[in-house]
């Protein structure tokens, strides 16, 4: 018997990349082409007096970016989860809830980890296939599953779902946990946040990385009723004691305090979205709706993957999805204007050719 | 069927209490008492001044650090993996490792998460007891297992077995993977990393929490050979893309670069450990020789719960197990000289009134 015989082999999901180039517009990752809130700064001052504090545990419960979440959104700390991204919670998330040997399901085009985590953590699966317009039908989900995943706003179609759809789909199914992740709720999608107290089987999940541009601090929350969070943190104690480091705990905190910064900064990339979708729809492309910080565009003229490869001549990353049915897509980050700029001239110019 | 019963459910593991007391003397994590290296600070200075960096995403691959660990041992990064502190880092082991239906073996009396985990990912094992000293025999070990994991030195006891022990006990065990958790082994103890070589099946796991004095930033590796690094990496790469934040990765690497300052700190505690250790034994405590930087302590007069309250009584905060064969010991951290002489000063009053 080989060594390898038993061990764990999967195939790993792959995170866009990030390039070494200088002075190349980087939308590809759906960061924040802003600083996080000016708080983060002082917290860092603060951490740098303080710093012979690293030589103790944080605080394994979290409890200052906790505080500081819970006052934010008005809830309880019992309904509230933080892990390091919202990919860690995820997949907590994966490891506690499915435990059913009747498929989780969740939309054949969507976040890429939902299959890696099932795969990992053996979870039966089913992929629901999005219509044309990348639209989710509620009715293609009414059969015995395990569990159900949805982000909503979609990934990296950017197409959301209403709230009120969203709580007429959480009736159709109680018996399972359903999980709601709103990656990226805060560019104009409507929160499932106020449902938690209805539903005792919803967990929602969010993110630091994209609204707050705190991507390199990893962190990422859930709320869900007092059962579930319970569920979830003996998990998380389960596997690591400490997964927040004191600097996520200072700087979270710290950044979730000044809601000015944060919404100013939100509407300013709300607005440039809007006035890039439109700019490229008069080159011609293609655009679902989006409420997130990327636009997901295609051409009738030129093939994803040669725009793609035109856009990097010019210094340009975005994110191409070498997969069925989104492979003539990219998917463009948000930047600054003036980022968003270069971009759409770039863009006619490889049009123009077309 | 209730909503919960799929659920995974689990009995966590308890960290240690983080006391919000003032002045309180805190020996029951084995936290360094010293700040970590002075460019760790410079580092913190770096990153208030570049702050919006934190918008990006940090590198998956966690360059930087990697790069700094590798130099530091002379080994290859193929050869390395990083973790948010050793607890993650030996729950991806535990999830990549022992898949078998053969039980993973360890010692009765070690690391009280490895049952944890164990549990958590529903994997079978088997504790081994150690002798009445405490002592690993190999021959308790001779059996078919899925695994097996030696902390070295151990924990709580502070025991260790040398380098030649542990070759001789791969020698004997090459069809599984043997984890050997050295958390403790810059104390005085042999590291079995120049083993890796020669042992396919080793994976050796360290942290920076204990002697780089940085448990604030959650930083674990593990040593292997290139292939348990690349099912480990793989795996890590399914669960979350970027677990260690770009403060642990900058802070992380300026750390691991001032062997000097490490050396003086670490040489520091260990003539503190090896002073306080005779004079607790000149008032009849038994102690068995520690590699660590705590002292496992137990007097005959006196229960340990009852100088767990008294010690508690006079601020002062050691570990205490409420586990079978070791609830008549205490596991107290080595702290500074000045802490070390108001718990020797303490423990005196103590046992005088026996």
């Amino acid at each position: 018997m080989a060594l390898s015989d038993n061990f764990r082999k999967v195939t790993p999901y792959v995170p866009g990349e990030q390039p070494k180039i200088r002075n190349i517009i980087k939308l590809n990752t759906n960061e924040n082409p802003y600083p996080p809130a000016p708080g983060v700064q002082k917290a860092l001052a603060d951490l740098k007096d303080d710093f012979a504090e690293l030589r103790k545990y944080p605080a394994p419960n979290c409890d200052l970016l906790e505080e500081a979440i819970g006052k934010y959104y008005g809830i309880s700390r019992e309904n509230l989860f933080v892990g390091v991204g919202s990919d860690d919670v995820l997949s907590m998330a994966f490891l506690t809830f499915f435990g059913s040997d009747k498929p989780v399901l969740f939309p054949d085009i969507t976040y890429s980890f939902y299959d890696v985590w099932a795969e990992v953590y053996r979870i039966p699966y089913k992929q629901i296939p999005l219509d044309e317009n990348f639209e989710i039908h509620a009715e293609d989900y009414r059969m015995e599953n395990g569990g159900i995943v949805i982000a909503n706003p979609n990934a990296p179609t950017g197409v959301a779902k209403s709230r009120d759809w969203m709580e007429a789909f959480l009736k159709e199914h109680r018996d399972t946990v359903v999980i709601v992740d709103e990656a990226y709720v805060d560019f104009g999608g409507e929160s499932c946040l106020s449902l938690i107290d209805q539903f005792d089987n919803l967990l929602v999940v969010q993110t630091f990385s994209k609204s707050r541009a705190l991507a390199g601090l990893r962190i990422g929350m859930a709320f869900g009723c007092k059962e579930l969070i319970r569920y979830l943190k003996d998990v998380k104690f389960s596997v690591n004691s400490y997964t927040m480091n004191m600097p996520s705990l200072l700087l979270g905190a710290a950044s979730i305090e000044d809601d000015a910064y944060f919404r100013s900064r939100v509407d300013q990339i709300i607005a440039t979205r809007e006035r890039v979708k439109l700019q490229l729809k008069s080159l011609g492309f293609e655009i679902p709706d989006s409420k997130t910080n990327f636009l997901f565009v295609s051409h009738p003229k030129k093939h994803a993957e040669e725009i793609f490869a035109a856009l990097r001549e010019e210094g340009i990353i975005v994110r191409h999805f070498k997969k069925p049915r989104i492979d003539n897509y990219l998917r463009i980050s948000i930047g600054t204007d003036e980022e968003m700029d270069r971009l759409v001239n770039a863009m006619a110019k490889i049009i123009q050719n077309a």
